[in-house]
């Protein structure tokens, strides 16, 4: 596998466009990727019991397992729209897929924004013309600004890898910042591969390296209701047609969660306000699920996060948080390091380490490990740290 | 019931202090809650896995069910201070009963303050017998400011009731601020009453009143290693002993339940960089569990929280709070009120309530009502807005 120029667009027959269609004032705030031909697809979404209507729809479509054009909006969330919000989605779909003279149920469409306002359907339908028009392969730049909202950083990221001779193409862009949690919130995805692939292969694939991705990373504990990772797949590449459980698979699965994680880092790192990456590590849990638990109270604890951002080694804070995960365990056989320096053990805190730890903060990436001894269970988990940035961003964001 | 003046020191027999000790500097830092007789006494503590050294201790002592005096520091949590920390806590309740002239196990002890630093007991055991002397009725107002961390409001009561024709008075002083959760966190409170009362009866009152209280608080989503609720019950009032399940019990908890929801609400009001006092209502859910669950998730949304800081009538995000918290609910019949005015409902934001919803949002106190409309759990959760005044103090804390 090797890293390659370009994301969406990078796997053969895709194409993609931003433009402004006037729902952000004067900003790229509408987004299309197509493929040239129909594609196997799947997607995965927000678990929130509020779903917007894009995500309602895209479930529908997705049923038949083939889409062929995915678009998307900033500035509005088009959720709790009610029915004429639901409506207006799919008047969309029909529009576009009729200036792509594709099926209405191979459009996927995804929104981001506020929640509540009234979604400006109008505007994006008058500007369907103009956003086919400008579909190109260098139209992955502008698809992937048009989805930032608070986003500082374009995310996009496009791999190359063999199988059985051809070389396969995998994609994509994404846009994160605030409300990121492990159920993968107010975040969007889009990936391409021109990969030949079983449908069943695909959407395992996705589902697994979603899980190892994007679930793994918290910004604010928040949770959204537009969250949306697709995945297109065009066959274009040629390759002997991936199934399930082969060597090919394998090679394939490990490349889209090469892609996911390294987009979901990203997301962690340009979090809201966030000046610090932080990794949380557990291990020696007595199970996968107890390690999850604790590294999630970590990751979410607003102490341990503003800590870290006041270069603080507060290590109780982390043993605290720990111990507040609902996880029963030996408090002294605890065991805590700092991007590898031991800080905590035998039920006490290392005072004299603290100088070190402090020096050890300054750094831009974060590394906790936090060792239970109980066990083989382990998760990663990855966040940012809070700073008065976040405040700022989201008291004053209408 | 009546609110009287006063707090710990009300109920008869009781007296207090609180003196610079040294911890901190040149800040009172260490109190000290006294009965004449020795009383019954009950505490509940905190979940977390990580206790700190005097929780340890309290739980042991209190398994006689019996207390004469509460002995607290600030400054100082003697968390994760290993075989070392405990020993010291001993030794300063041996110290203490000394010098009271009664039982070891009948002093129980309390910190409160940074995690994992030696804890410096002999400025303690130094201080102990001014900490006596000054022991009086007058001493309710230093032992409270004794208790304060980044408290910036003391908060005490006392109140009176009849029972059985004899007054009975209940007084209570509580620390919080900082890392307040359902489960108790960072928080202290001391009550004391001179009722006459069965142990059973004034071990279910304190449980019962906590979860009612405490419990229902969330300043930031943390959970501290030293949380203690202790109550020390001397039957000085001469009322009829109370038994479980009476009127008289009643009359007991109800006061006590009073006592500790108003602590609970000034320990809320009093969050870290608090601008704002927030109530979470949610009702019409299936079960209570679930009631709280939603409750608990919007209560610690850093979105919503910030949101209200901001007096940004952001619906979605209580909206989308809500529907993360892992509860299922059929989103059309969610009804969202915000101080009263009706926000949401069959499925949709009310987009023209907005202004109203702006303006509501300018009051100190602000009411979230959620209604699921599928059953008859309910329950309620206090909290406060979230600022870049928390950011503040809990990044530069050390």
């Amino acid at each position: 596998m090797r890293k390659i120029s370009g994301s969406v667009t990078a796997p053969k027959g895709f194409l993609a466009a931003g433009i402004k269609s006037g729902i952000k004032e004067n900003k790229l705030d509408l987004g299309l990727i197509f493929s040239k031909v129909p594609a196997l697809a799947a997607g995965v979404f927000t678990r929130n019991e509020i779903k917007a209507a894009p995500v309602e729809i895209c479930r529908e479509y997705l049923k038949d397992g083939r889409a062929q054009a995915v678009i998307v909006n900033s500035g509005n969330a088009n959720c709790l729209t009610g029915q004429k919000g639901f409506n207006q989605a799919v008047d969309i779909t029909k529009h576009l897929s009729a200036r792509l003279a594709i099926r209405t149920e191979d459009v996927l469409i995804a929104s981001t924004g506020v929640i509540g306002k009234p979604f400006p359907a109008d505007k994006i339908i008058a500007a369907i013309p103009e956003l086919v028009n400008k579909l190109s392969r260098a139209g992955d730049i502008t698809v992937a600004k048009a989805i930032m909202t608070t986003d500082l950083v374009l995310k996009k990221i496009a791999v190359s890898i063999k199988i059985g001779g051809w070389n396969v193409k995998i994609g994509g862009i994404a846009k994160g910042s605030g409300m990121i949690h492990p159920n993968m919130a107010t975040m969007l995805c889009f990936l391409t591969t021109d990969a030949c692939i079983e449908l069943s292969a695909l959407r395992k694939a996705l589902r697994d390296a979603v899980n190892e991705s994007f679930n793994a990373i918290t910004v604010d504990g928040d949770m959204s209701t537009n969250d949306t990772v697709s995945i297109l797949a065009n066959s274009l590449a040629g390759n002997p047609r991936i199934k399930p459980g082969t060597k090919h698979y394998r090679i394939f699965y490990d490349a889209l969660k090469y892609v996911a994680s390294y987009l979901a880092k990203e997301i962690a790192k340009d979090g809201e306000g966030a000046s610090k990456f932080v990794e949380v590590e557990v291990i020696g849990a007595k199970s996968r699920s107890d390690a999850q638990k604790i590294a999630d109270r970590i990751t979410n604890s607003n102490l341990v996060k503003t800590a870290i951002a006041g270069e603080d080694p507060n290590v109780g804070r982390i043993a605290s948080a720990a111990g507040a995960a609902g996880v029963r365990f030996d408090a002294d056989k605890l065991e805590v390091y700092l991007s590898g320096l031991k800080i905590m053990g035998q039920g006490k805190i290392y005072d004299q380490a603290r100088a070190q730890a402090r020096r050890l903060l300054q750094n831009q990436a974060i590394k906790i490990t936090v060792n239970l001894n109980a066990g083989k269970g382990a998760a990663t988990k990855w966040t940012c740290d809070l700073t008065e940035g976040y405040i700022k961003i989201n008291a004053a964001y209408n």
